[in-house]
């Protein structure tokens, strides 16, 4: 049960948006901004970094979110995350994505772990100023939310059909449209 | 030195923000939301909670920055923060800021240690539903801010009177406003 009253039947972050809509506004945009807009990695990419720091935060909900969001855009069954979260250096993506995928789980222990090293070694497999930038914020930004849905007890719903259907509408419409009026899971 | 390529003589998350405009409006738009806006927390304990969590997670730039933000909003010379950094359960708040302060540290570990007998002390102490809402998510969000700073490896000046200027700027101005044109720390 949520930590603080929230709407009934409306799963994770967005029953807590429901209490907060000024929240709901600059979260949602900084989501857009980060895992939808134009960029040189692509949205399944991104949605691959959001999923791994998910599963590192053993944020469940997060997780499954992105999971489907990652999957959607990448047109497979969940495979490549499901790599990615087991073992980055193993899984099948890029050598810049497993630089990237490396940086992010320092930023989830800490911003003071990402060392000249890992820096240098994204560089080495083409990364981009804003490509590291980007990988960094996104996922900060993971430790954030997941926070925030863990720490308010928001519910994860255990129907995967639910995270597939609002992941279609998200990897299509991405994060600041109006909600689709598929049940709101 | 920073891990990417950022303007001369910006501090910290100014820095990042001159490389990507969009990020910045983001990030600007939540703190503004979370720490300026109208809320039954004043912004002088919203700060206090900004800089308990860069302190818990090592950041020098955001403890510094929201320290003297903080200050500003208190009218004190740094005193009230300093007692809680070093220790909220005697620092000289509130008892509802403690039991705020206290969620905020648990957050600061992660989203699944807030407990139900850390919210049931914070509602006893007269806490409602948004503030503990917003005491967590300001802790999330700082979890995020740190994590980008210090991730990027954004330059810290150790010259505390820029820090003291910029804090004037904000505190009057807040998150959203056009940087002040004294100098940019």
């Amino acid at each position: 049960m949520p930590h603080i009253a929230v709407p009934d039947g409306i799963p994770g972050i967005r029953s807590l948006f429901a209490t907060r809509p000024a929240v709901a506004q600059a979260l949602s945009l900084l989501a857009d901004t980060l895992l939808h807009a134009p960029n040189t990695l692509s949205r399944g990419e991104r949605e691959l970094i959001a999923a791994y720091v998910s599963s590192l935060n053993t944020c469940t909900f997060c997780h499954r979110s992105h999971a489907a969001i990652a999957s959607c855009h990448l047109g497979d069954e969940g495979t490549t995350v499901d790599a990615v979260v087991g073992d980055p250096e193993r899984a099948p993506v890029s050598n810049k994505m497993k630089a990237l995928l490396g940086i992010a789980a320092r930023v989830q222990r800490g911003g003071q772990f990402v060392q000249d090293e890992h820096i240098a070694r994204a560089r080495r497999e083409g990364a981009t100023d804003n490509e590291i930038h980007d990988a960094v914020l996104i996922a900060a930004a993971f430790c954030m939310f997941n926070r925030y849905v863990d720490g308010l007890r928001a519910w994860t719903p255990d129907d995967l059909d639910g995270y597939r259907l609002r992941a279609r509408h998200v990897a299509e419409h991405g994060y600041t449209a109006p909600a689709s009026p598929v049940p709101t899971t």
